[in-house]
């Protein structure tokens, strides 16, 4: 196996460079690559300090996401094939917009800006985690509904850290799962109800890690529940995602947008 | 002001995408730019859907990270300027790799892959949360200490979800912050302790918007339990950020990497 060095330097977060190196990356699977990520690279001073970091590192990789050009001289000092993110983007853009583009230190990387109203968010799940307060229901965005370690709670932080969205979640008890009807409390947020369901082998997995060898964690008992959730979900006509081989970022992509 | 459209087209979720976007975007700050994100575009048939939506589109502009060329190419029948991610880089990677890349359709876009660590990760910033089970916290890679919302547990969550970080956090309360040390029961784990702090002014603000008119929340109270906060953190050492003007992102990028 070839393993080759990848630099990925940010004059922000990192968050951006790495996703996109990883990307691509992803496309060469006859290599491995080990990922060196120097996040808030932001003068020259650092970028000539990373420079000779990389110049140190036989074969490197370097990708980056530098919005000032001067950054960018200042790592191909180290020698290496730079992969600049903005630098092919950057000048298509100023000719399309017939402006020049300011150097912004990548203020805006990342994710939403609304610290405010993601923070709100992310204290709303947790408020409403697991069930919790079902009379503020109404004030959700989506209602996250499931069995046990479905990944409701994952993808409910998710779904409010990564989009400000106030994502509740709720839990299908066996109790529940008896009754031909979604609980009472549910069935006027019909609307912004999503089912969460997982393949029976899977969920068992799952729940085997947090109680061993408990009925909880039966391979019988988890077909059992998602079998009457599913039913359930068909019922009352909910959008279902089937999390088997999905990410928290696929799982939160699919719901945020009409499923 | 200038208003144009763009829209972020992804064969996966358009996390990274639309990143690029709002960060290349930012760079031309005398326009508005309205964002459409289309994630999953995984087929000639949605690429060609796509294209007419965007052909419909006055002075669209169109990023995408679409491993497959054949699905840029049916992207680029909608006559908008097409910009591409991986357009460049891919070729750039090749001609370095000395290899064809292998359209992959984004498998690893966005974070972490390990969906497991991270999902055991973000149980344990749960258990962990907000002082809860401090007989665990020789099991955490990092445990966040501060006044009452301070930002420690979005940022823990945060940590767990994007890096897999078992994070824990531990609150100072005010009868905490009247002694000369910390709480005895973080004291064998300086070296994974991590200070928050924040302005006096902003913290009011945020507490203000919990309980209005409490003493909680008047600018007096808040800069006392800062200041001896910050003491403690002096005392002992610890590595602190001030968070006042940070999104979750950098606050965890930041604590991420070597204070």
């Amino acid at each position: 196996m070839n393993i080759r060095t990848a630099f990925c330097v940010s004059d922000h977060t990192g968050v951006t460079v790495e996703a996109v190196a990883k990307s691509v990356l992803s496309q060469f699977p006859a290599f491995e690559f080990s990922l060196i990520v120097l996040p808030f690279i932001d003068s020259p001073a650092k970028a000539q300090g990373v420079a000779r970091q990389i110049a140190e590192t036989p074969d490197a990789l370097v990708f980056s996401t530098l919005t000032d050009p001067a950054l960018r001289s200042a790592l191909r000092e180290s020698g290496a094939r730079l992969l600049d993110v903005f630098e092919h983007l950057a000048p298509a853009l100023e000719s399309e917009l017939g402006q020049s583009a300011t150097p912004s230190g990548g203020r805006t990387h990342g994710m939403a800006n609304n610290y405010e109203s993601r923070m709100e968010a992310v204290n709303f799940s947790l408020a409403l985690d697991d069930g919790l307060q079902p009379q503020r229901l109404d004030q959700a965005d989506l209602i996250l509904v499931g069995v046990s370690r479905v990944g409701k709670t994952p993808t409910a932080l998710y779904l409010a850290l990564q989009y400000g969205l106030r994502a509740a979640n709720y839990p299908l008890t066996p109790d529940d799962l008896d009754h031909p009807a979604l609980p009472a409390v549910l069935l006027s947020h019909l609307p912004r109800l999503r089912g969460l369901t997982l393949s029976a082998e899977r969920l068992a997995a799952i729940r085997q890690v947090r109680y061993p060898d408990s009925r909880y964690a039966t391979l019988e008992q988890c077909r059992a529940e998602l079998a009457a959730a599913e039913r359930l979900f068909a019922h009352h006509g909910l959008p279902v995602i089937d999390t088997t081989r999905m990410s928290v970022e696929e799982i939160a992509a699919r719901l945020r947008n009409p499923l």
